[in-house]
């Protein structure tokens, strides 16, 4: 689906996907129609179908897309460069404070319902999306083995898996109560575990 | 909803309930009508109706929560008893094979978005599962923290949280990506936390 632009052409597709994105944000996407995205964005329907031919579904991937690089973004610079516990740290409060603010909302959940899950594009966006998040979360657990701050004896990957899925399971429980308890408990008990992970181990 | 139903009312509405779950599993939640129902409970139509008047959604909500049900009895009865690090080990292994057995398929997810996730019965139906799991979590740490198997500094509701988000990251992560993984990973790392909880705590 997506061809050579140029500059110009990139850059208006992009104008296209960040307006899309603001009016979903706004109004919800079952309540946002492509006209909608027209008139916030000052594009004619040629312009959209030339930039989108796939139409409707082919935006709200891109969307979803603009909406998965945000999750990330949103934790930087830390998620890039988790090497000191003062980046863990601050790590911890960017996630907080950016599902604090979305509380039960979920603008990329949303999109991906609208798509359909079980699309292969719906599925390529959270794939990719969980691929990076990973890969920044086990870098950071090895920059800590390197610079002496965690146990070796640690599987950086494990570490990694378990640390995402228990950030995926409190914005699961968010959604599904209300309440941030979940996410804070994952996040703390996980630090917690890093932080003491070159502890001795007593035999229970 | 519910109204006092004659023991053998109640049998016959459990029968229903346990028909249409049987159902749903083998063909989906979509693809499965009343009628198919009827047919597969050997139901009439003014039967089907005394025992939910409200139709469709009263019959799916009472599979969701008979779906629910079956959630914590498949983790029985080491998750009522988590009184030993055996019982903790036996109740991971329990809950791999139930969600490698499920794979990427949700019994529960296909029939609250068939019902509307947002709707106040899908809702308490999610809630209250969350709850008990999350109490019977809490009541096995409190239960090893007593036996003195784990360090009683530990607030046992905060580890509770965290390893419900974990489990929940890790389904949610398995019906994601396909791989079991995140939830292994989830509850390994979740269980040595706990293990090692007695230990030094050393200051990083």
């Amino acid at each position: 689906m997506e061809r050579t632009l140029t500059a110009k052409g990139t850059a208006t597709r992009e104008r296209i996907v960040a307006g899309a994105a603001a009016r979903i944000r706004e109004h919800g996407v079952a309540a946002t129609t492509l006209d909608d995205i027209r008139e916030r964005t000052a594009t004619s329907k040629s312009q959209l179908f030339h930039y989108f031919p796939g139409g409707r579904e082919e935006l709200l991937l891109a969307v979803a897309r603009f909406e998965a690089d945000r999750v990330l973004a949103d934790q930087q610079p830390q998620l890039g460069a988790l090497t000191s516990w003062e980046a863990w740290e601050g790590w911890r409060e960017k996630v907080l404070a950016r599902y604090r603010a979305q509380g039960r909302a979920c603008p990329l959940g949303g999109l991906l319902t609208q798509v359909g899950r079980a699309t292969p594009g719906a599925q390529a966006v959270v794939a990719e999306l969980m691929a990076r998040w990973e890969a920044e979360l086990a870098a950071g657990v090895v920059a800590m083995q390197r610079g002496g701050f965690v146990d070796t004896g640690l599987d950086a990957a494990r570490e990694a898996a378990a640390l995402l899925a228990g950030l995926q399971g409190g914005v699961l429980m968010l959604i599904t109560t209300g309440r941030l308890t979940y996410l804070q408990a994952a996040l703390d008990v996980g630090l917690e575990r890093l932080r003491r992970a070159g502890g001795e181990r007593p035999v229970p």
